[in-house]
Formats: structure tokens, sequence, C-alpha cells
């Protein structure tokens, strides 16, 4: 039985942070979640897993500027797993970070946590519901836009 | 014709802030959205406009803490209408607000702008779509999960 410790990501975690936003190393499950610095929480999914590879852009530079600044974008925690080999899917890491994720956000005055999920990823939505998460998009018709930064760009006149 | 001044809200605007998040004054059309300190920009829309009224629990004091701290949670726009009376909607405040917080959140090294809408908000759809912007739920099946404190306070074992 592999055992887990959930710690606050470091500045030289971000090339694994990077390669784990791009793709699922082999035998190796884990999940980079966010606590944002917001109200609202931020979550972060294996591109690969969900099919979007081609939307990752960033770069380590960018992780280091963004996460580890003097305001940052995001906070991060990360598991680290001993042994870190074999298949480690089912083993409740996901279940500890959210748990972890909990915890951090009560701790800085966060009075919600909001996940965005893909509807296909029926086990990360049934982990969600069983830990007492709400589906918004079903509940209230809740839709998520985004605006690239080419449509950004035109919108400011650039 | 009204004339109108997009700036950054000062702490002094949360009572106004609040009330705009609570309910629409008679004559009054204000958006109030948030750029985002993360990656991610957040929108916030009128609670009584979307029949979630009986969401809205926080206080002027708490948006007072989170907008204008140290680190920030939100940063908020407003729109001042001069003068201030008369139906405002059709004018356009709307479309003004969201390019600048393209143009803030470019400043701030943002890549992508994302918002929240409800389903039956067509006219906000619309809207966000002849600026560029894309229905990620629609698109991609993205759902918006969310944690209410007292499920927060359960995982973290409180």
């Amino acid at each position: 039985m592999a055992s887990t410790r959930i710690r606050e990501a470091r500045e030289r975690d971000c090339a694994d942070i990077l390669r784990m936003i791009r793709v699922k190393p082999a035998g190796w499950k884990t999940e980079c979640r966010g606590a944002g610095s917001g109200v609202v929480g931020a979550g972060e999914e294996l591109a690969e897993y969900e099919q979007l590879s081609h939307q990752v852009k960033i770069s380590e530079e960018a992780l280091r500027a963004d996460g580890f600044g003097e305001n940052p974008f995001f906070h991060c925690l990360v598991a680290e797993v001993v042994p870190a080999s074999g298949e480690l899917q089912g083993q409740g890491i996901g279940t500890k970070i959210i748990k972890k994720v909990a915890e951090v956000a009560l701790q800085k005055g966060c009075s919600q946590v909001r996940l965005a999920v893909l509807d296909w990823n029926k086990k990360a939505m049934d982990l969600y519901k069983s830990l007492g998460a709400q589906d918004l998009t079903e509940a209230e018709g809740w839709r998520s836009f985004r605006f690239e930064e080419e449509a950004m760009k035109e919108m400011a006149g650039c």
C-alpha cells in the first residue's frame, strides 16, 4: 500500500506540475487542484485525460510567475506518493486532495469551492456529488463562457 | 443621452455594490463584473434578475475585506452613468464594462476571461458570443460544480 502526503506546491514543482497538466505519466494518477485566491476555487485536471492537450499553452516560466509571485494567480497542492510507481488509481488520492482544498479554502475565508468538470467524466462527478457538491449546470442552468486572448485583444482595441 | 464612465471600484462603493448584487434598483441597469485575481475572470450578475436573491449571503463588511485587503479576492469595475435616472438598458453599458474587463485582464497578464451565464439569459449569451466568446458548456461539455460551506466543513473534518 502506497503512502500519500498532501503538501503545498513549491516553485521547483513547476516542471512536474506542467507535465501533469499536459499528460498522465505511466502508472501515475495525479490530481493537481488549486484553492483559488478568489472566493471561487479553481480546478485543473489532466489535459490528456480530458482530450484537451492541444489547449495547454502555458510554459514552466509562466507557471512560476503566476503561482509564486507577490500576488499569486493560483495556489496548488500536490500529492506525493511513496513508492511512486504502480497503478495508483482507486487509492483515494483525489478525495484526499479535494478534502485538503476544502480545508485550505476555509482557512482563507472562502465560503464556496467551485469546480469545472467535463460532462463525460462520470467518475469525477460522482466523487464530487458523494462529497456534497451540487451540479450547478443541472440545478440552475449555469453555463461557462470563455474569451480567448484574440477576442480579448479585439475587445480591448489592441 | 446619458454619459458613462467606467472606473475601478473603491472601498466606499461596497454598499452600492452589495445593493446591485442583491437587487436591480428602479430604472438602473448596472453590471458589476470582476477581473479575477486568478487566470480565470469571475462574473457577478444581479441576483434578483437571476432569481437567485435568496443565495446572496455576503455582507458589506465581507465585501470590503475581500476586495480591498492586501491580497484581494476580487477586482471590480463600476459604471457611473450621468444622469443616474431613466431606463438605461440598451445603451451599451454592459458592452463597455466587458471590454474594460478584457483590457484590465490583458494588463494583468491573463490569457483568458471566463464568465458564468444562466442558460435562460439569452441576451447576455448573445452579447458575449457577438464579442467572440465561446460557450464551453455547449462546445466541450464543461459543467460547474459547487461545494457550499457546510460540505466544505464536512470534508475538512470541522
